[in-house]
């Protein structure tokens, strides 16, 4: 009998979505960053929709600090609205927990939730505590909704051959504590939208190998990956940068004509930019192999 | 130190709350059936957000068949929507899965999510799977946007002394089929938000002993119940149709001097109205005991 550890998360979204009813209207639907769903021709702007999970001995261990663990479980999705050129707006956080859970280490989880809410906005709407058995994981879902102006929402899907790739700041090593602390590009996504809009963007999650491929697929592109450019982290090598996961720096993809003007107007204080390879047609790509898989190497991702 | 067990769900809510930016101008937060999110005055409607989770070994039991706990998933959602008087819009699914699952269970679970979906409205936007330890609880977690007209919203809030207290259909048993098949009361809502108006109304998720008091509460009001007159479904005492839970009937308010008219108007196919006790002053209240708690009562609630 297939598992999901035999098919991994990508081929398994595939076959499930087939299952159910979707809105074909929406911009964007299973497989982006994020849900776009848009409200009608009135609204100048569209809704952006996301859900994403923190899983006890998977992204977090067990004695992670939970103001940390509460931080991160709204950032990466705060990450996903900048990474579509949006902003947050309402939170619902589910809790799944052992009844044994202290109620001071979910105190905590809230505490690190409000500190990234208040610092990037987006408000807690709603949620919802259930029991898991004992001896189960704590699982952290949050869902959200955010809104993007519709003249600068950026798919990952959009992108053409020809284009550059750049990424923000440095890959790899996010195990030694980037992971827990890291900054949702949410400025740097907002100041290229408004200035050097991208043809694509996503938040780089699974690690870049992962990622590019899936920005190729999903814009029907192959690509072209200058190995030297990729910036690592210090003490990290081109395996790491490319596989470890868990950046949550921008990926995006511009006209080459517009690359001169946007690196020298690149403010300062941003992050570094890379430019690490360019789209190509499909039958000329490369591939790049690593990155995370969530069925396929269940272990402790995060420290 | 304090763990959830000792406090319960309810108590931790309302502690969590204070921890974290809340929009004040919601029609209701953390508390009601769903948030409710006013776009603005341009807009007729109010959007309406709800997340859900289910756990197995909590929630439904390993071999329980995994389209029956699909549907229920999001029937468990598209029945808060009703009870606010609104209507399910678009879902994301999240599973969080041992690697070992098969892959057939996880697309069953997406049928019967799909059927609910087909009959009572409402499209999968997008949703996410991530893998849990192998020994660990599958949780599905559901979140939803929804809508209602503004002048149809109904909170749990505002019930007023002298209101009567009406369920819809029969109480308690659930435990025996009906928590896997039972149908959200959306055509039943409706009816009422366009013809007799509750002044307010949530769904019986946890029993109406509990579920009475919290509507109580949320209205600053107590009530007095009419033992005898409470549906039970057959072969059920009292005590379980006040305590069984999962009963996703209507439980609603409404002014005396309606009573004879909406008796008289009810529709025949809709399941039986019964009036079950009045609102009064809280000084004047009784209680209740009983309900489904999430944490305290930690075992299988369904079969």
């Amino acid at each position: 009998m297939k598992t999901v550890r035999d098919i991994g998360e990508d081929a398994l979204i595939d076959r499930l979505i087939q299952l159910v009813p979707r809105d074909r209207s929406t911009a964007a639907g299973p497989g982006d960053d994020c849900a776009v769903i848009d409200p009608g021709p009135a609204s100048s702007s569209l809704q952006l929709l996301k859900t994403d999970a923190l899983v006890e001995k998977i992204h977090f261990l067990s004695d992670a600090p939970a103001r940390k663990i509460g931080w991160k479980s709204v950032a990466r999705v705060i990450s996903d609205f900048a990474a579509m050129g949006g902003k947050p707006e309402h939170f619902l956080i589910t809790l799944a927990l052992p009844p044994t859970t202290p109620v001071s280490w979910i105190e905590d989880v809230y505490r690190g939730i409000g500190e990234c809410l208040e610092k990037f906005g987006g408000v807690v709407a709603g949620g919802e505590t259930s029991s898991v058995p004992d001896a189960s994981a704590v699982v952290i879902s949050i869902a959200a909704t955010g809104r993007v102006e519709r003249d600068q929402v950026v798919l990952r899907s959009t992108a053409k051959p020809g284009d550059a790739i750049l990424v923000t700041g440095c890959l790899g090593g996010s195990i030694h504590g980037k992971h827990f602390d890291f900054t949702p590009r949410v400025e740097e996504a907002a100041w290229l939208v408004a200035h050097f809009k991208p043809t694509a963007m996503m938040d780089l999650s699974d690690g870049l190998a992962k990622d590019l491929n899936r920005l190729a697929n999903a814009s029907a592109c192959g690509f072209q990956i200058d190995r030297a450019a990729v910036p690592r982290t210090t003490g990290c090598d081109l395996a790491q940068a490319l596989g470890d996961g868990e950046d949550f720096e921008l990926l995006f993809t511009i006209e080459p004509s517009k690359i001169d003007d946007l690196l020298a107007a690149w403010p300062g204080h941003f992050p570094d930019l890379s430019i690490v390879g360019k789209m190509v047609e499909t039958s000329q790509g490369e591939s790049l192999a690593g990155g995370w898989e969530h069925f396929n190497s269940l272990g402790i991702q995060t420290s």
